[in-house]
């Protein structure tokens, strides 16, 4: 697919979010791909480092204004960095009236708009009409692990939630060998880098330096996408999901509790899921946040107890929860090895 | 009991660590007991305020040796903040050789030492032999909210665990209604004080800062102090205990998640048991670890889903979980009003 | 001046701001006045707790219009906790038209607009007229630890900044001496709660929570603050100001840095200015910024080099260097004592 | 010098450490060089994924004895990341008896041991004799941007310490001009994985938090280190150097004030001196800690004043202040491109 002699072009649509940033980032230190594309609604024709000051003397780039269907045809890779909603008119730009591409670009989507397969869920979670359902059967779902082959057949990708990045590598192993209990109960934190780059009262410093509260309890949009897939690997259950707010920057960490007759075959099931994964390491005991943070790594650990089991992961939110994960598929689209540009060591302490 | 034209005495044995201080910091300001002495093992006879330069100012005592019982002859409570084990060897110096008190002091025991009823689980939990196992009968387990009568009628008071506490007024209010589902999941964090103030690798501050981790998970020693104290009420249960260590430095923030058919009788059963609780407070939605810390409160939040509950539960660890529900035990037992020198407001933000 | 038999009232105007809600916090707590009125322009009619949790169990208050006049006929003293600019309006209410107070309630501004005697120099820092200019007169600046005097005799006072405050207590026992060097140079850093409650881009929680960086280098408004305040003691300096802003939520952190042929004179100078004083403690070495948060003290430390003296001042910014101050002050205006309210012991750790 | 046929291999000593942990994980990350050796006196033939977990599936090298001589005959360039005092013995064993290298490898010394040409100023700051005193004309001082000729030269460099970097690079560009003033005051602010990796009350999570305190003043080992780095440049100050222990985990945030009839000659000198440099970026206004925290980036901000000067300079303390210029100097030593490795994008936010 690639021609080794002409370098691979990406762009990024949403340059001043902070998944934005991180996949510039990550593409700028890429070996075979060449970011070339910076788009972004505010600062167009400025400097990337007016956006982003700490790109300087790594980058000559200019933020270019976002007109997708343009960038489309001048590159390799687009991923849209855009708020849920706004995707959703992105992608639609990239289809003709008869429902074609038009252009062969691949496109990885960040938000939440392509990762439901039933536009009735989406708009129970996201309090909105979807207006290209149509689209929705273009887009596999970038669970890397676990949706291999269906990422590199497609041409469009969704690319996961950070909490479903998590809470999806935990229980997949499970739902695909058919050891999915019934109900399953998963308390996971986020850092605040999860609330975005606008501030906001949750995120003021003042107050969430030293706090934890939970939210969305019981009511996350991560929880249909998580189940459906799940579905798709055969596997049903009732999802008890409990997100929290705490006091980190980065990083997500689900605590996942399960009643079960047999913790030793669920345990034994994930270690074996992730034995040859690049991305993913089984653990001796807990996970721990400082050991992925920086990194497109993947920690679990699995504890087994009395007819009980918990399993934790630990995943960077930005990284493998969004950018990192992002550019595993794009490895995998273009036909790149899956590490490539990604092998980065966590940046404990 | 007391007679008002003599104050009321305190020592604090155990000044040094972190609930030794902050016992000291309350007593400093409780209106009706005066501290009268500070004992520990190292710094004897050097002002307190070389051990804790934050009371300059505050106080002119000088640190004493640790003689537990010449202490308990001229004091009217003995606040023993001791580590578990050492704990006993000094509590077991305030008994003669027929087992009878050597003062009519009353004495709050801050450690794990006397909060289990059967001596052989201390030993699986405390990994040692409990050299007092008969005294262990002298002690009232001293929940505050729940253990009230026995608690004024005693001269020994048993203060429990920071996770216990949380844990545990989240719990009574359904063992005592017959409401207790047969198996309840606890995933709770802590901030790093809970660990003391000896410095050690799971408290440097270039990991703890950003790290979220578990740890003895499914085995933590309050377990059983709490499924204890839930058998008294008359609730069992199977108790699946996750704890976590968090990057904050104050607050127990425990997440509670069950089962049931009826998450609204156990709702209304934990907001009736606390309507008129000084320092039991049932907000609407999740707490937050903010409006607790530095107060004696500890906020409940009940959250009903689909046949299943979310109850969370916040408190300082060293306040309510701590010194403050020590005071609180003081006061009852002193036959003082029981919110006297803890109606602190929070320090938020 | 004050009838013990009828307790004294007092207002806070501004509830919903950190000043506000901490003026709050401590007046709650006050064992001689009474917190009757907390004024706000938002959430007018509502409890006070619905503002603020944390005050959950602890008032029934609810929030009054900020009709500044009518609620100066009630109190004994009035806390004017709102934004610069706003604060001139509120104190003009308080005159008749031949600038007569129309009540004799005791006024304490929180803000920036009646510490500078020139309206010029306020103009020129705070970007815009002053349109109480011919109030400024009534106004003692109130630095309580060396203003005590003109405090007590004053119905107005302005309270200090937070970095006035700890620059103020480091450098007036030299200008009260005549010891104050030509040129201060003086590096201070601020916790993030010093920008308000109001989320921003400076206090957004992930960059916030491990950035350092300086603003307002040598053109902070507290600069004319502290060299009026010099000037009214006898002393004149060239203050080079630098203000940094780092990842705590409170505290100032002040480091003074002066060349000078007698850097011991000036030590003794600080230590003996404070020998006496309730809340300013002259420490050994550094201070901490751990020792000071969550009290009224200000710790200084005075370090002697060859030939030159650094003095590093230590308060929390909300406290000391705010509503703590604050509460200081109107014990002195209304015959209290000095440390009615105000014995808190620091938080630490 | 480097034959491109066989890759370059390099060894770290002291790979416990946080500066010996950075170094891995910069090497692992490296094009041109491999790593091959990784020594330390504990955990010996373990994997290193024992010591330091978050390198699992990134590396399968075992833990090797720390046998300096040995470990110099298999590699190109050997990193010492040993305790003062200890590297001394290191790099003695290094040298025959009469005082020849025993091996061609370069040899990169994280200590403060060879940084002072003067045995009698390195034992008035380190407390203790050198005992290597005759190899410390060996070494080069390895300020990569003011010692490039030296360093590329040489066989033996000194890598400077955190703070002496960060000063280093600010007041370099005046030395070199001539326009040093007589006097310069910085104040320092420095994250604690400066105190490196043993717990310790300075880095005792529940105090570090939320603390700043300074330390060491006007008495930092830094101090010579810097003023002797200038006059070889030269240049002759007084240099007052106030260290702060502030509350990130990564980061020196120096800040220097001079008074000077030219401040915007000195101004200019340093914009100058950095137009072309790779790793140093002069910013509009001040620094900011989070715009170069993960890299090698050394961000100057110049603001000037009425005849003052204020110099900001922002590094992170284990990359810049140690493992990154520690890479730098090996790229210049072994003929690499000198941004070889190190051009990681800062991990902000």
């Amino acid at each position: 697919m690639h021609t080794p002699d002409r370098p691979l072009k990406a762009a990024v649509v949403g340059a001043s979010g902070y998944v934005g940033g991180e996949l510039i980032r990550l593409l700028l230190g890429h070996p075979s791909v060449e970011l070339t594309v910076v788009a972004s609604r505010g600062q167009v024709d400025q400097p990337l480092t007016a956006m982003w000051p700490h790109f300087g003397k790594l980058t000559r780039l200019h933020v270019s204004a976002p007109d997708v269907p343009a960038i489309a045809q001048d590159v390799d890779v687009v991923f849209l960095a855009l708020p849920h909603g706004t995707s959703q008119e992105a992608v639609a730009s990239l289809f003709d009236a008869d429902g074609a591409p038009i252009s062969g670009a691949k496109v990885i989507d960040m938000s939440g708009d392509f990762r439901l397969s039933d536009p009735a869920v989406y708009t129970a979670h996201y309090k909105a009409p979807h207006t290209a359902a149509a689209l929705l059967p273009r887009f596999v779902y970038g669970l890397s692990e676990w949706m291999r082959e269906g990422i590199m057949a497609s041409q469009h990708v969704a690319n996961p939630g950070c909490f479903a990045t998590a809470i999806g590598l935990t229980l997949a192993p499970l739902a695909a060998r058919g050891l999915l209990p019934a109900q399953v109960t998963v308390v996971a934190a986020t850092g605040s880098t999860g609330s975005g780059n606008k501030p906001a009262a949750g995120t003021h410093h003042p107050s969430r330096a030293s706090n934890y509260k939970l939210y969305k309890v019981l009511s996350h949009q991560h929880v249909p996408e998580i189940t459906g897939m799940l579905a798709q690997l055969g596997g049903e259950t009732k999802l008890s999901f409990v997100p929290a707010s705490a006091p980190m920057t980065h990083g997500i960490f689900a605590t996942t509790v399960v009643q079960t007759d047999a913790p030793d075959a669920l345990a034994d099931a994930i270690s074996a899921a992730y034995a040859d994964a690049a991305f993913v390491r089984v653990t001796e005991g807990s996970p721990e946040l400082n050991h992925v943070v920086g990194s497109n790594f993947a920690d679990i650990g699995v504890m087994v107890g009395d007819r009980e089991l918990v399993i934790a992961c630990a995943i960077d939110n930005t990284i493998k929860g969004a950018a990192g994960q992002a550019i595993q598929n794009m490895n995998l689209m273009l036909g790149l090895p899956e590490t490539s540009g990604l092998l980065l060591p966590p940046s404990l302490p």
